[in-house]
């Protein structure tokens, strides 16, 4: 077999045999192709696209590239979430310990801080002691105590998309939307999942603003999960602002622990409420209940309960975080300094770049400039106001917090830009749209 | 100007500015940019094309990417030929002493074997002596003395083209009609000429069997010239057949040396008209005629009369070529061993697979099977009939010449597979079809 062959056949729109997937794949883990070769094939995928069965081959080929992980255990279904990435998005740190609670596995595997959205592992390690790098032996006995896990990407797990990642990155192919789902699933799938549950944003502050492009990436990944035998289903969520009253990284957890503690601020009502929608739909694909909506009953009586805030302490505790942080939420912040920003007119909130927001929380330090750089965990900043609400000029709209007063400057400037008071209130957009699953795939296929 | 920038324009159909076109031939000719991301590139170019605009930017960098050669001499304009490769194809050895005994100047730099398609250079080395490998500071004392000079490509012109080729190889972009316009153009141009006449071949020998195919590379090879300011034509000329009546490389300096010598056998006439109707556009549009027409037979008028078989001679003897072997022609050859290949049935020669045809003079040791490898100077065949002729069986179509017997076996079964003998005789299609000029071009673009 000569990758030669395999790129021609792609650059014409000819579907490659899962075997020649297998083969690129393959060379990508090892490094046996040259990168010249997985370049001009990646940008032939961009432009050509790949057919349902080339894309599962992708995303099985790249899933099996290294180890899987296999947290089964007798009676137990094992289920996860993964969000295409927000501003302010913490509901990993709330669907997790529901989920648990309930009784099934969840082995979640989250990411850094990326560009302008924030990092679950950045987040969680803003907790002191909580350590995010686990082996998998290790993994598997924080699993086997609580029930789920909160850790990074381990080095033995699809080795594959650290390479064609990085190449993508370089060259320009990021962005295809046959390549974030076999990238996203695969390594999803490589935990061996029963259920998955997708949270894919459009909007002003996700990767994919267009929702006919987010839809489109909703049906490829649903389908590439059943077709692997793991229930999927895919939930179109609003990014259009900030999720939740918060966006940093302490302030995330602590905001996550005033739910977890019974609160239910009205700034943080709509994570609280797509937090139990996903879970809600995990306990139904992960048969713990018979319905989304059985489901999320069951997740709000969880988190009601204070079972959840029992679990998240219980994970926390496995994974080394010092409980008395959490206990304390807010009143352990202890940023460098704080400023605020105010409402420049009267009028209604009628829209905001939660991008150029994003960035605004990246640049006070909460996100990093350079990979590998370190981030602020007390950095961030504080929504007092959401989408439609009334504001009055000067009142303020956002606190902000960083390690040292120099910081606000570009921030409070990208805010003014980012924020739109206008004189119409107008309504904002449904918190959760449409839900792909595969039933509605075949309506639509 | 960062790579991935460039990259993401193209992918998306974005035309580049010349500059930003600049920065990718500078990164390919001097070895900074990573070739993963020239792979990506070229494989975008691949599948959106490039704009007049881009091709001609794209086509001046690479010429302009290492030393230029420049013939120029008061009162005399440069004129070369190119032909995109066929099967017993040596027209340029007609056409160089041709244009040179009409006081024009041909600093031609001419190719190898290259798969099943023959090589100015291996012919022009079958004749004892002769060095193909000039400096440039020898091309020009040749080019001096005789006015022609037939070298090989030097590692100063272009460099750019060699990266860019070798990647193209690897990365299954070859075939992109844009890149093998620049390819051709920057090195042809690199060579600093007044006029240039492109022969794209067509039919069952050639690189593009597709007549629209090669239509419109030639569109884009005329456009690119004249927008470099070199009068340019391409002709679409046809190869259905071998062109002439051998394949190899000393039987066809053989073949040239009988037309060079008022010879004018049945089977050289298609050889003949062509190489004047190439010689007459270049006549033309070097401005030593006033037509095309006038060049033709101006052309033909300086073979007859022997001026450029003189001029052959003398280019040859400047090059270390040994004028006894010239003289001798068909004397001097000296194959191995030969045989024939015979009709099987009566009836007429109706197709030929000219590509079959080339692989199996290859297979004669007349090209070669990987690059850098040695050809025998006295290897190919000669064809007795053409197509449309009537055939008895028995008869000998062709006759093979061979280093050994034992290479045999495969050409005569590729031969027979490649022939085509039919009780309906066919009409071939004519050999020269139509002519691209800066004037069609307005019609049709």
């Amino acid at each position: 077999m000569h990758a030669v062959d395999l790129i021609r056949k792609t650059r014409d729109g000819e579907p490659l045999w899962a075997e020649e997937i297998q083969f690129l794949v393959a060379g990508a883990a090892s490094g046996s192709l040259p990168q010249e070769q997985l370049a001009a094939w990646l940008m032939a995928v961009f432009q050509r696209g790949l057919t349902p069965g080339e894309l599962s081959a992708l995303t099985e080929a790249m899933r099996f590239s290294g180890e899987t992980f296999d947290a089964r255990e007798p009676g137990k279904r094992t289920v996860d979430k993964h969000s295409t990435g927000g501003v302010g998005d913490k509901t990993s740190l709330l669907v997790a310990p529901i989920v648990a609670a309930a009784g099934l596995l969840d082995p979640m595997i989250s990411g850094r801080a990326l560009g302008h959205t924030g990092g679950t592992l950045d987040k969680l390690e803003s907790i002191p002691g909580f350590r995010t790098g686990l082996s998998l032996a290790e993994m598997r006995v924080v699993l086997e105590k609580t029930g789920a896990c909160l850790v990074g990407q381990t080095a033995e797990l699809v080795p594959a998309d650290r390479t064609l990642y990085a190449l993508r990155d370089r060259t320009a192919t990021v962005e295809s939307p046959y390549l974030i789902c076999a990238s996203i699933m695969s390594k999803k799938l490589a935990a061996g999942l029963d259920a998955l549950v997708l949270d894919v944003k459009t909007g002003s502050g996700a990767f994919l603003r267009d929702r006919e492009q987010a839809r489109f990436l909703a049906k490829l990944m649903v389908e590439t999960g059943e077709r692997a035998g793991t229930r999927t289903a895919a939930l179109l969520t609003d990014m259009s602002q900030p999720l939740g009253s918060s966006a940093g990284n302490w302030i995330e957890v602590a905001e996550c622990c005033a739910l977890f503690k019974g609160e239910r601020p009205a700034l943080s009502e709509d994570l609280r409420s797509l937090s139990l929608s996903l879970a809600g739909w995990m306990l139904f694909l992960g048969g713990a209940e018979t319905s989304a909506k059985a489901g999320q009953a069951r997740a709000e009586m969880l988190l009601e309960s204070g079972a959840a805030w029992e679990k998240f302490r219980a994970i926390a505790a496995a994974q080394g975080g010092d409980l008395r942080a959490l206990d304390k939420g807010m009143a352990h912040h202890a940023p460098g300094a704080q400023t605020v920003f105010k409402a420049q007119q009267s009028g209604f909130l009628t829209r905001m770049d939660t991008t150029a927001i994003g960035w605004a929380v990246q640049r006070l330090g909460a996100g990093r400039a350079a990979a590998g750089a370190a981030v602020d965990p007390h950095a961030g900043l504080t929504m007092h106001r959401k989408l439609g609400d009334a504001v009055s000029a000067g009142e303020t709209i956002c606190t902000l917090y960083a390690a040292h007063a120099s910081l606000f400057s570009e921030p409070l400037t990208m805010l003014a830009g980012a924020i739109t008071i206008a004189e119409e209130r107008e309504k904002p957009p449904p918190l959760i749209g449409e839900v792909v699953t595969r039933e509605t795939l075949t309506g639509s296929h």
